[in-house]
């Protein structure tokens, strides 16, 4: 049986116009499914409110004790639970959840790279296919903040698009899985700011081919590469596209 | 078999030493259980840094719009996930949770009383027994924050005690459920201030009388009306007293 794995970006949820379109546009999605969420504009607009400064390195937020309250708050809470009431509304039987709970993905504090030492963000390790399966097969449908845990007590903020094909590999065993990222661009293109250059398809060959002629280079990079190694890892196919999702 | 369904308030909550005691208490609990918290300390202080003003009326929180993302933010992600993580690394699989999430516990927004209007609180109508249960009996410890649902996509804050009470009655066909309200106070006295005056056990012809001598009043009123109201529906025991739980 088919399942899906929608992960949504920031600016998708905090605005309330295109979160009622997602929110229609989910629940008419037929079949199991599960919602990842990111929400870093809240998390860093919050931030700001509260006099924290925000760092990100290479676009990932350095998380100190401060910024991982604000994390707690905006994802774990203030996002989720919106997301999980209008799902509820529109007939969806949504649970919030972040790896911490029913120890759902358990991750692992990210040693300092380079001088850079990341704070409170985790490296995920690996995630309950089964007991979010057996969730599933009962009609809930989890909506997972980007947040997870170490097992030793505390929370690590964690990248949204790793926690999406985490959680699609780990439901591969148990359904045909479709990992889709929903984002502002129609999908990888030619030319980014044409969107007539759209690539339909890309396997294994042609992102190496793609990737040395700098088709695909930048932020792209990393998001194709992901969407390859879920492939690798018995996902059935990854779709990265538009916000739009029906 | 028994069941306990613990009441911890923000003061517990909300301080290191303490959660920390709380986390190795309600560990060393044996049998199922499900935490209920509050968190209005946090909320409070949380608004003050957000400049929004926190409103009480009887001891009850005003939520405008602002206050209803302040205690969503603090209740559901600051103080539960918080809670949950320690919980996991204590060996408890908890499960945080609002009545939102798998529409747990539903309620209404509480309607202008006495030229009052509360906001977005609610008055709690109902809790899904069969699937806390349900998650029970898998291992899962529910726990759970102060806030509910109306079905219509609107989160409610919603009062603690009243919560545990609902959840506590849910459950009473399931177990046997000791219900147990943790404060700052010993229990039940005559004189508040002289712990030796603790009433040790109270039944509803009691309540009637130390209701009536004014020896039971003020906000301890409520609880016990509350406690008694649980016993009707089925609860085995009502606990009124300490924080240390064990």
């Amino acid at each position: 049986m088919g399942l899906t794995v929608l992960k949504v970006g920031g600016a998708v949820v905090e605005n309330a116009e295109s979160l009622a379109r997602l929110i229609a546009d989910f629940a008419a999605m037929e079949g199991p499914k599960v919602l990842v969420h990111g929400g870093g504009r809240s998390a860093t607009a919050m931030a700001t409110r509260l006099g924290i400064e925000t760092h990100m390195v290479d676009g990932r937020r350095i998380t100190d004790d401060d910024m991982l309250r604000v994390v707690t708050m905006v994802y774990g809470g203030l996002v989720n639970k919106r997301i999980v009431a209008l799902l509820q509304a529109a007939g969806v039987n949504g649970l919030g959840l972040t790896g911490a709970d029913m120890d759902i993905i358990r991750s692992h504090r990210r040693p300092p790279k380079g001088g850079i030492d990341y704070g409170w963000v985790g490296d995920v390790d690996r995630a309950d296919g089964q007991r979010l399966a057996s969730l599933i097969r009962e009609g809930v449908v989890p909506v997972i903040a980007p947040l997870t845990h170490d097992g030793q007590g505390h929370l690590l903020n964690t990248n949204a698009d790793t926690m999406a094909q985490t959680v699609a590999c780990a439901l591969a065993p148990y359904y045909r899985v479709s990992l889709r990222y929903a984002f502002e661009k129609r999908g990888v293109m030619r030319d980014p700011d044409d969107p007539s250059t759209l690539i339909p398809h890309i396997t294994e060959a042609d992102f190496e081919r793609l990737k040395a002629d700098g088709i695909v280079s930048g932020g792209m990079v990393p998001k194709v590469e992901n969407a390859l190694q879920a492939i690798r890892q018995g996902v059935g196919e990854v779709l990265i596209g538009e916000t739009r999702i029906s």
